[in-house]
């Protein structure tokens, strides 16, 4: 699997061992991946902040930088500062078969942390590869998800909740990556799992170089018989980290994956759902007595942590471009993959890789 | 089935023909409840703001004064100012199965007005007469609700989402009220629906009345072994209103839902997930055209529909607790209605109902 | 100085010893009254967290039930979680010099905690017995309140920035109440200080009972030639607290200020400008190393401090009304002081106070 | 006076007359400049959305990006939607004096909408070359902005609120641009005003290119004895359209400002008072009567405007640093402007300007 960074692109700062969200750790990711027959091109992924073995809450924030998509869990984790379980992502109109599947699921680990539950689910619309009101996501894909977890390197691209998604009018879906900052600056690391589905040809931007410009064929919003005029589609950022950080602290890290966003081009389409997360699997202390410590972060010290979030969260959206491979689905449509020989030829025109 | 007017109880203004959310026009409720055995408890309300066939959406706003619940589609209706759809209230380990059904049903009847749909779909937590991880609530009985809603006089309790819910540690569930203002004030109707699950037994007031102080037999949190030691539960509150307001009105509209709350004694325990919902059925104007109309009252006449909805909110309430009827659940618990003999001789204790 | 509970007003909870904000472990209160000539009714009162020559900042959160009104500074209590220095309450158009004589009093005093100062001032409008656009309130006036600040006992209605204010059409003004709790639940003490400016007479309830609706004398807004048709003024409640809780935590107790605020009959108004800050002056342990260390209580333990914060609010809000003393301004107007004698009747008609 | 266009560096979109905020009907802006002896180097800017002599209310929308600096007037923007006079800009310190002063500016031009006035003034803080804490801004300066605003062609640079103000470490200050629509597109104008005072040298972006890196010297911040080492400062861009939009879709447009922000390579440091504001001119049919009509724009139609916002927002950025001149101030600090050769060098080097 070659990744941005492979084929040269710059990009700014240190990445963790794997470039991965698992980096952080203890995070785990899972996928499963429903492709049948000629209209089902989608499926789900699961995020467990602590593994899916260890059920303790986390603290997090929240930020919909453009709120026409879903993350059902939301509310609580403003109101309440925690994330309490796994987070799944999927295609918008799965999202509820995977919300009550994790419940499902915590119900049989017995890992409900209220008397209830209210899980973190977000989504972004696969309708142009996948046929979404078929609802192909079943309770056993997202079982499987749930199971399949793991760290270490993990599938970007075609894959998991990723896979019928476009980015930027090519093929995208899954991407990730992180940051380990300086031992001096505390030595954190920050990992963003991203599902890209969202912007338009022409904004494309990569390492600040224009390449959407350059690279107007097949296109299929942006050309001809044109269903969606707007962008559209939507961009799910995950953002994890063993920082010790307050709940208002990582809202505002969620906010600075816009940043990440921005570096690529997109400006925030009415159509595109942009909803953001972030949370911190350390310092946080949670537990059922009544006082607790939490560790954290004097806002003096969270530059190195702002940018490291803009930076993985931009490097993950790349990298679910550069991972993205040509697919033929619902109705015979086919998106194509980014071609990371003019990619680089056009990188090299603007001197941002060494000829 | 009496209710609370029937009883004497004194309410702030009037009422319009069916004191219910259907006196506002267009706007019609369909319930399923779900009664099965020995440990199903529970069901799904339909709200259709402009009733099941009227899928033109209507501007909305929401406020969460505790957020320890969930209302999906609620970033949507934050960023857009509209709800685009049927809103879905159950509980809370079903709103995945109600949100993709109504979803499902969208598609049917070609009535998804972006190319995705995110509904609105909140719930309270039935799970001490309900088991809540038996999954009843099914796409059958989603179904069932969205075809059945009608306007008119609708019931209250133990039925729809309400089915097993508790309120100040009596049988709670649906309530429903409304208002309609003098004409010289605009003669706009205002209607609450309910789903309360909320509040400790010793803070219940009705009328101003310390009602609970003297009821405090049969509290099932407050007392012996305790499971539920802090106010638990949640309470959903839906406005509708034929006024015409914009968005940023109607969250307004959304906050006051609070203080019909407040007016019953709860004071927003932690447990609870208190979120509301209003939305204008008149003068949106919403359109595919690029530039649409819509009227709106100006900020200075918004004080009597700030009080209608703050009124028909606590009537809503109390309702659902008059209606509330004694109901044994899952693992053989027994919840206790409200009992209006001696409810009624506390109001004339306190000189709120004449003797 | 009577008090609403030496009047035998029932209240829920134990107050603190000198029942006010100042039982809040450092907490000091200071006051410049301005009353010259026939026009100026005016002042501003400040609110040192931890006493004036203490400058460590303090954790806090707003919220803003109704922003119809100002209060600077909160941009920077919502994204840092801190309060960094004395709050100020005024009217409404002494804000800016207030603040800007906050930040001089903390340079000269070398209490600037970052590179530059926004201090949090909040107002009312006395516009209805004050010439607001006289400007009465000089630099001079906020030193002497910065410097005079106290502990222990202090002044409640016609003083400081609430000499002016009306509140349910009677006079209100500055108005203060604790809660202690038992210790069994932490022994946390929650203070509460209110600039009292809001309310229509025939919403007045005190303890449950409409004491308005028979109290509809002199009530310059709801009779005869009415300028404020509308509910008018404003409310601002600042909650102080020992318990240590986080930035996400202290904004939910300003929440329950508004609970406090429908207690005493309030439905919101639109041009009302309710505005509310929770501090806590423990466990935050701010400093201007990289990591910190802050003691919170966990989420499940916040129900008796949800609880004392909206009674200390409403406390707060009866006891500016029974020390408001009737008072003639600008252009000659009067208003009356809420009558001991009468209250004590009505509440005795409805069995609240006993005969 | 150079602006960023005549060097040829590209930006997307075409221009209103003026490339200014001013392109926008009836917009006019005033400046004072405050340069006085060694240690004064500031001043007031002030926006008149419709002109100094109409002061007909417009709809409104904030966002803070990051909430570390001070826009008064914020919390009716967002509870009322409306914006009812005149925007001040000027340093941290100055705010009270700016705010209070545009209070008796229309207290005397009979101009207050509301009873009371709550101005939206915002800042950023110039204390690397002026002296703060000597609060140099008077009312009479306010006065002169306030009355000597207008249309056409501004200033740029030192001058106004922006005068001691630092981009990216060069000299910044105050800058503007505009975009008009094609008229297929609706034909609208938008306008965008920033006072610039925030990012690291290293950040800084132009069309995509990392002009930072090669532009490392004179960097007060980023070499040497290093006072500010975090990104330091603050941005406020304010929009102005005429095209007719709802206050929660301005503060849309609003969030669309932090794209401008990020495309010149900011991070959103923590010291850095990121807030925005975005008005429209038209279509809000604002009225005392007790109805009114709002022309509005479909969702569906917003992202052209949402484009225009950010790359406004871009170009008026890039503006206050081409328009920046060296000054030398308090404390005989000196900052350097952007050598304009040395940028064009290095666009040409990245194939951004033709050799």
């Amino acid at each position: 699997m070659r990744r941005a960074r492979d084929l040269g692109i710059p990009f700014e700062g240190s990445t963790g061992t794997y470039n991965a969200i698992t980096d952080v750790p203890g995070v785990t990711v899972g996928y499963a991946t429903v492709i049948e027959g000629e209209s089902a091109r989608t499926g789900v992924t699961i995020i467990h902040p602590r593994g899916g073995r260890n059920h303790k809450p986390v603290f997090a924030g929240t930020f919909a930088f453009n709120g026409n998509g879903e993350m059902t869990g939301a509310a609580w984790v403003e109101e309440g500062g925690m994330l309490e379980g796994p987070i799944g992502i999927t295609n918008t109109h799965s999202v509820g078969v995977v919300r009550d599947t994790i419940i499902a699921w915590q119900a049989r680990n017995d890992a409900i942390y209220q008397r209830w539950s209210c899980p973190v689910v977000t989504e972004t619309a696969d309708g142009w590869l996948n046929d979404m009101n078929g609802f192909h996501v079943k309770a056993e894909h997202v079982w499987q998800a749930l199971e399949n977890a793991q760290g270490g390197t993990i599938e970007e691209g075609n894959v998991g909740g990723g896979t019928g998604m476009l980015c930027y009018e090519f093929k995208g879906g899954t991407g990730t990556s992180s940051r380990k900052l300086p031992e001096k600056l505390g030595g954190w690391t920050i990992g963003a799992l991203v599902q890209s589905n969202f912007g338009r040809r022409h904004q494309l931007t990569i390492a600040g170089v224009p390449v959407g410009e350059h690279l107007k064929e097949h296109a299929p919003f942006s050309s001809g018989e044109n269903p969606f005029r707007q962008e559209s589609g939507s961009l799910i950022i995950i953002l994890a980290t063993d920082a010790p950080l307050l709940p208002h602290q990582l809202k505002r890290l969620a906010k600075r994956a816009s940043l990440g966003m921005a570096r690529t081009g997109s400006l925030g389409g009415n159509g595109s759902g942009d909803i953001f997360l972030a949370f911190s699997t350390t310092g946080t202390g949670i537990t059922k007595e009544p006082i607790a410590n939490a560790r954290y972060l004097a806002n003096d010290y969270l530059d190195p942590l702002f940018q490291a979030s803009a930076y993985a969260a931009e490097e993950a959206i790349i990298n679910s471009l550069i991972a993205g491979k040509r697919m033929t689905g619902h109705k015979g449509v086919t998106v194509e993959a980014l071609p990371h020989d003019k990619l680089l030829e056009i990188m090299k025109r603007y001197n941002r890789i060494q000829a």
